[in-house]
């Protein structure tokens, strides 16, 4: 099984979305992963970004505290996923073509994501989730080519040793495999995030301008 | 002197609106600095994040290095004057007229700074700059009232104990005294930037594709 099986109708809804962005990116990019890498990762960087965002303006508005740290893991994803394209970069150069195409998916994508974060949190973070799920096969097929020789395993680029600690003859391959470890963990941690918005009833703060109402009354009892 | 001397036409507009936005505060609150402190932080955990998620956008469409670290402070004032909120709604409670101030505020806020940011950085970070030393004004005066015995020097909120790692007896005083060095941190970073982007004619991100491009061409050569 390549995916979490869908259990209710907002799954499918983000299974459906993610299944139909793959089969655009398989047309546009069939085998250059590298090019897929450096196109996809400009659009991971988005929904960290987003929802990060989006709950650090409710926490402030509602003075609810962010009890279970989702502000920092999903500007932390956001951070990480830009590293990544800084990365593959190094690695494959994107055309003027693609360039563009970059500009006009974030104009498109930025909102569309927003929108969904706001009015249907569960299904943005599910849907997050199965996009990594994707992020993880077609990391797993790239590592194929490269252990395969069709694509040739180079020298990694020294902004990847740095940023993972890697040694200094470290290759594409081992950059690969810390990206796809990294893709596993936002899969994990948006899964989780949908799967917790349903346990409370959609409300990922603590609020605490009730708990304070709630110690008052304690207290004055 | 209570304030950055204004260089350029742009730097008088930042500090306009800060002392117009002064005048407001002054009049809605007076000497009730503990919900001054509330109100001001929800709108102070706004431009950080307004600012870093720009740069973050702009450094995945453009696939421009973050080289000089601006995306982290930003997101990191961003927290901290988050934190900040959390630590002062225990000890004054907004009312709930002052709770729809706050959502109002929000909205205008976030549109405006965002709009601001996009088209005229510098001013959006001269303007942070006037802000926070108005903060630190501001909180000198609060630590004044407590010093005189005017308000109350009760014990600090648990979680500001948790988040400065203070002693168990720390006081509002304390807390107050490290609130504002973190302003002052803020004060400077801003003024900074906007100084920065004059330098470098409006671009805080490296541009790693040309970096990239120039590289292969000495390589070549």
């Amino acid at each position: 099984m390549q995916h979490r099986k869908p259990k209710d109708f907002s799954d499918r809804i983000a299974l459906g979305i993610t299944l139909a962005l793959r089969f655009i990116a398989d047309t546009f990019f069939a085998k250059r992963y590298g090019h897929r890498a450096v196109v996809l990762e400009t659009v991971a960087g988005v929904p960290g970004m987003v929802a990060g965002m989006w709950q650090h303006l409710r926490s402030l508005r509602g003075m609810k505290h962010d009890s279970r740290g989702w502000i920092k893991t999903l500007l932390d994803e956001a951070e990480n996923e830009r590293m990544h394209l800084m990365i593959f970069i190094e690695i494959a150069k994107p055309s003027a073509f693609e360039r563009y195409v970059i500009l006009l998916t974030q104009a498109v994508f930025w909102n569309f994501y927003f929108l969904l974060y706001v009015f249907f949190p569960k299904i943005a973070h599910r849907m997050v989730g199965y996009f990594e799920e994707q992020a993880v096969i077609s990391y797993t097929q790239y590592l194929e080519e490269i252990e395969a020789g069709t694509i040739e395993n180079v020298q990694a680029p020294s902004l990847a040793i740095d940023y993972y600690g890697l040694g200094a003859d470290a290759t594409l391959k081992d950059v690969v495999l810390r990206v796809r470890a990294d893709e596993e963990g936002h899969r994990d941690e948006n899964h989780c995030m949908a799967d917790l918005l349903i346990k409370t009833a959609g409300e990922p703060l603590g609020n605490r301008f009730e708990n304070i109402e709630a110690k008052r009354a304690t207290d004055a009892g």
